[in-house]
């Protein structure tokens, strides 16, 4: 499909033209022409007879780039200086910072941030450990741990090459609900070693974000720190895609008028976003429920099921259904796609019940496209940025990690994050609810805190939480001096 | 011994007091009497009869803060109405912070620094990992690694009490070299837990610093870190000492006027930092170096000797000297202390040869005090803040880390180690070097600039170096889109 060029294939041209009245025009047009888009154009130098200008443009790809940079380079008496790729340059020297909160600059500030100050704090600290979590980093830290095997669409890559995706990852922490995260990619895909590896680490951290691990493992690796470690331990790709697809589920039930229970759902793909979808769509009263791969039906018949696959056959599917997907779809409220492109027709849509609901998560083209959708399903949504209805985890992890971390809750359970989706689905008052707008935008400012609070709270009901109010913290009383 | 006041023992005490004149001058003559010495002080509220003042104190240690607090609240129509800790105050949620680079503001933005435009870059990371040291944080990054086992003067404290150490770690890197440096404190001991732990962790990191990791496991945890990874490990502990105890040897040598080779050395306490020192400076030129541990001098003869000791043993003592710490000073022109109070007395200072010079480093008293060596030693130098020379490894790590980074040197080498301390040595002018001032101050600003410079240099003369040139960095070329 065509696609709109977006900034992530950005670039910017140094050009060298004549200093004439019409030239810059003559270049504009000539982008425009190759399909690009223009953003900035920044004067760099300007003399009599020649000029120099940056313009930043937008491609669909870099081929699409190429193809812009040619129609620039074939105008007479036009040169291109350079060519600056902006997503890299945002990349050099990474993403991410550590810095000093307090300034050291004297003797006095070094003998309270090193030695020989600090060793009150450390005695401190080992006189009992739980002040770890008020006087060390371990209060706000959450690290963001991969070994590179599942990262976005591209694979396997390794830990070297996930680390701009950490990187990331770890700005958005911040960004949004002031969570420190660090990144830490795992050069190592050994079940064991990433367990024994992180919680050696975890002494320092408040939380631990596993990210890009590939199914079957990610879900032993989860379940072993969950019960090794103090510390919440949250696979983003399950349950963050979880959160904000009920969310976004949640919303589209109050526009469609149906109830979870009577909803008939279809996953069509059972990796472990699909499974962790299932699950919690099934916590928040669904029982109805049929999950696909690309052999048609998950059901208990089938051998070559494995372990997550098997969990559907034997927990989902209450009519027995057998065949292929359109069999599974026939007469099915939700479509939820976590799978490949242009798995979906219309004509299986229209087999659908009335009212039909569309989540197509394929990255970066979904089962269907959202125009060949239209008419036929009432709510449509992707994971995509240039389509309304964008379900992106960016809207999930900072809030849900704020949460516990205020709370220093020792896991995030099913209770919080249902509170984490239902908090964020009531950030649109039902007023503003319409089929394009089901689910908060990502910069939407009320979502992080509303998440937050929420699971906050839940927590402290659940006795999840490990600290209930917030004692104003004044150093040592006259008494325990 | 009588320690002057410093501000790691400070605190701040909120009294209220009559608004009458002379009450302040009363308090603070309390203070005064009570051997406190007064900071800051502030006013919180101004009433007619009562007023509230916030008065920072320096006291010895937490005994001596009492009797302050005490003499205070003795005072008539006085009270304290609560004290704070200035030092634990400055550790609330940590010493550090995460931040990110860019602004994330707007969905452009996202995508080029999260998905999709990332995806390119890790692309390109795959296809040639050595661009990780290019576009990731691994260019500038720095793990600082200890398992608690040896921290400061506490000894194992463990894990979560060495985060402050750790983070003040952190923030000193950042704060003189611009280095960014992350803690990591690990719930292990077993010294093949903690090499397959770093080497797992390695891929997002420039470099390695090992700290407070007790002897004999950290020499073969450097050893074999060093061996099985590609970017430089370096025990602070160990080399940051010897380079700072080297640039103090080489300004005291310029000063008395003798020749590394002609001397004597003296070096009591053979544990990490002593093996470190006597290899630093023997490879400097010493021939004669002696050392000693709490049973005397450690010569071949003895037979209760662990790895380091055995190397005092093989390596050292040419005169084949036996017997006690009185005995291997005798005729001594450096004594190096790297172990406990009180050890070395003036008797023994006296049968050093002419113009003896003093390092006691043992923390937090040194092995002969100041006062007492002073008319018998020529230069004195401890690790303490509150008296002349004090050798400090802040001195190095920042300014040497930063010199491998700049050139992604894949190992911190002998021959960088002499760079550096000759560097930091020579940034003193000659004329400016006197008894009382053989070292920089560790917040002089010539210090890491000089010492990364002469870092780098040679390891691009050594071959230790990857990176020669700075190439400017502009992203793609037209060529490469």
């Amino acid at each position: 499909m065509e696609s709109i060029p977006s900034a992530s294939y950005s670039f910017t041209l140094r050009v060298e033209f004549p200093h004439r009245a019409g030239s810059l025009g003559k270049i504009l047009t000539a982008i425009g022409e190759a399909d690009g888009m223009v953003g900035a154009v920044d004067i760099v130098r300007m003399r009599e007879d020649r000029t120099v200008r940056d313009i930043t443009v937008n491609a669909r790809d870099s081929e699409h780039g190429q193809s812009v940079v040619e129609a620039v380079e074939g105008l007479p008496e036009v040169s291109v200086v350079n060519v600056s790729d902006r997503t890299f340059l945002m990349h050099i020297g990474g993403k991410i910072e550590v810095r000093s909160k307090l300034q050291i600059r004297t003797r006095d500030d070094l003998s309270m941030v090193y030695t020989p100050g600090v060793a009150r704090v450390c005695r401190a600290i080992h006189d009992d450990p739980e002040r770890a979590f008020n006087l060390t980093i371990k209060r706000n830290t959450v690290a963001v741990v991969s070994d590179g095997t599942a990262v976005l669409g591209l694979g396997d890559i390794g830990p070297r090459a996930a680390m701009p995706v950490m990187e990331g990852k770890a700005a958005l922490f911040k960004q949004f609900a002031n969570v420190d995260a660090f990144p830490i990619c795992l050069d190592t895909k050994d079940t064991d070693e990433i367990v024994a590896t992180v919680k050696a680490l975890a002494p320092g951290f408040g939380g631990i974000n596993l990210e890009d691990i590939s199914a079957p493992r990610c879900f032993e690796i989860e379940e072993r720190l969950k019960k090794d470690l103090d510390i919440p331990v949250f696979h983003d790709d399950q349950h963050g895609t979880a959160v904000v697809v009920l969310a976004a589920l949640i919303n589209s039930l109050k526009i469609v008028g149906k109830k979870v229970e009577d909803l008939r759902l279809v996953v069509n793909g059972v990796g472990a976003s699909g499974v962790a979808c299932a699950k919690i769509i099934m916590a928040a009263g669904a029982t109805n429920v049929v999950g696909c791969d690309s052999k048609g039906i998950v059901h208990e018949g089938r051998e070559d099921l494995n372990p997550a696959k098997r969990w559907f056959a034997e927990n989902t599917n209450p009519e027995g259904r057998t065949g292929d997907l359109a069999e599974a779809v026939r007469g099915a409220d939700l479509f939820l796609g976590l799978s490949a492109p242009n798995v979906l027709t219309v004509d299986d849509l229209k087999t659908m019940n009335e009212d039909p609901i569309i989540f197509a998560m394929a990255n970066p083209d979904p089962e269907i496209r959202p125009e060949d959708a239209m008419g036929h399903a009432r709510i449509i949504a992707t994971g995509r940025s240039d389509y309304p209805n964008q379900i992106n985890n960016v809207l999930c992890f900072p809030g849900i990690f704020r949460g516990a971390l205020d709370v220093r809750a020792r896991e995030i359970d099913e209770g919080m994050k249902l509170a984490a989706a239902n908090a964020m689905a009531e950030v649109i008052p039902e007023e503003d609810l319409s089929e394009d707008y089901i689910i908060p935008s990502v910069f939407d400012e009320r979502v992080a805190p509303a998440v937050a609070e929420a699971v906050s709270e839940k927590a402290k009901e659940t006795g999840m939480a490990r600290r209930i109010q917030d004692r104003a913290e004044t150093g040592l009383s006259a008494t325990t001096f």
